[in-house]
């Protein structure tokens, strides 16, 4: 038995998300039918979360395990070569049985891209949510302070599927910083673990903050009411990138 | 008669570039759709110059004239209304009767996106030419400083159509510069002027030279050969970014 570590990109528009489902192409879907074709075996790949419909990743990882010991370089070309386009193999390498793409991640790094000028731009339009409503930059960063730490994200958490919320909805968000970017700014994540839609709906909550539509002092009251419906809708997922996952 | 000055963006991705033409979107085509509908009566849109098929814009310029006295901002918003999210128009302002967006052109200023890494990238697939040959860059430094000023460009410009070369095949490039970019490099042309597919002809050429496959001192005898066979194949337009048009 081996096991394999994978480093993918992908881009997220086009795809129903990382995780197997009916009724849409899901990026796990295309991977294990490429390890199907060149391991000629049923394979699972594990990742280490999933990402929604729309959503990007630059550093997602997933494991799989084979009787096949790989060339690695040779397989991540192959990989690569059935793969389409917008989904990439970064790099492949051997990893220690008891490695798990989801369960070893220490920490995981989500990247969300706001754009701020006045007109859309045709090259940010599936890599970023455009806003241009006067928002108040500085009470973003100072809401955001609220969400760092280990906190109780039921409030900013939905459930996956009909009364499926985490059993324990308690994570812990080690850094939220607001870095200028070109044309807008990009909201920087690293927590140890995310809840179901936790990075969209914690943006959504910054940005109506940002456009004075909730008073920084009503945040822990959100937090205490451990209700989904306190928060802002959802930030849309084009802007979302998963980055990192740290071992 | 009043007369328009448009600064557009698009993604040139899934049009047949800026020219109205059969078995194909063009830009044009969809501007002057939108213009129609607006104004209410056929308005042509006349640009600095065509882009090819696949080439992107940051700085096109086009111009219009229209019996119409138009509220800008609104006529702006209107037309990124109508017009699809891949192409933009970024300012709208009057100008002078005389101004032409072609004629009225000092100099124009071009990106060609090389990236470079091993693994291809999801999100610069569609904007920029991926090469992993090794590529000596001081090479190609030394080679673009050739094209650098007056020149007889014919060896690097195709034919519009079938016998309607340039007239005047002599053009001025003032600037050509590699710019280090992440994952990558980006080659910066500014001149008075290109002939059809000059630049990526020109980019061809340099990457034959970086691969080895050219040698530098042969590069005035491609010159002088006045004959498209001795440059190399034109770079593909996924990289070419038009940026600036200056006036």
């Amino acid at each position: 038995m081996h096991k394999y570590k994978l480093t993918l990109a992908y881009d997220g528009t086009h795809y129903g998300g990382w995780q197997i489902q009916p009724n849409a192409v899901s990026i796990q879907a295309l991977l294990e039918k490429a390890l199907l074709i060149l391991l000629r075996t049923p394979t699972s790949a594990v990742a280490s979360g999933r990402t929604d419909a729309g959503v990007h990743a630059r550093g997602q990882v997933a494991h799989f395990t084979t009787e096949t010991d790989l060339d690695l370089s040779r397989f991540q070309l192959s990989l690569n070569g059935i793969l389409p386009p917008d989904i990439r193999i970064l790099s492949l390498e051997k990893t220690t049985l008891d490695f798990h793409a989801r369960y070893s991640a220490i920490s995981k790094e989500y990247h969300y891209h706001l754009h701020l000028e006045r007109t859309t731009d045709p090259f940010k339009r599936l890599y970023a949510y455009h806003d241009y409503s006067p928002l108040d930059l500085n009470k973003m960063q100072a809401a955001a302070n609220y969400f760092i730490g280990t906190h109780d994200f039921t409030t900013f958490a939905n459930e996956a599927s009909k009364g499926s919320a985490a059993k324990n909805p308690v994570r812990t968000i080690i850094r939220l910083d607001l870095c200028k970017e070109e044309g807008g700014i990009r909201l920087e994540f690293e927590g140890n673990g995310f809840l179901y839609k936790m990075v969209r709906n914690i943006t959504g909550t910054l940005l109506d903050v940002a456009r004075g539509k909730i008073a920084l002092e009503t945040l822990p009251k959100l937090f205490e009411a451990k209700d989904r419906r306190f928060a802002s809708p959802a930030a849309p997922p084009r802007g979302l990138f998963l980055v990192k996952v740290n071992y």
